[in-house]
């Protein structure tokens, strides 16, 4: 398993949460999305490393802006 | 056509104002619902009376708190 890490901002509420983790988790090979709206703090765990910007896409797709952290 | 306004708290975001069309856009005779997370402003028009209980029941159901205005 590999991890990695985001930080994402305008994220307010749990309506926000899911958008990311909806978006993100249709990135082949993750497993697991977890997101904070208090925090902003993205962490995908995927079967393999996984392409920054297709992270990045998913964000933006979702509504929001995120960078590696 | 009636309105009636209502003050909601706790809405963030867009998520949150569809949420509560949403909900109250199910009760019966509801032809509009305008909504705002940054005023918190609910105007709900419909084509009679609506019953107040039956609207701050729809936005608790959409997770937030509703008082008549």
């Amino acid at each position: 398993m590999a991890t990695s890490q985001f930080r994402v901002t305008g994220m307010t509420c749990g309506h926000c949460e899911a958008s990311v983790r909806e978006e993100v988790g249709e990135i082949a090979g993750v497993v697991q999305v977890d997101v904070s709206a208090t925090t902003g703090r993205l962490v995908v765990t995927s079967t393999k490393p996984l392409d920054e910007a297709a992270v990045l896409t998913a964000v933006e797709e979702a509504g929001y802006e995120a960078v590696p952290a």
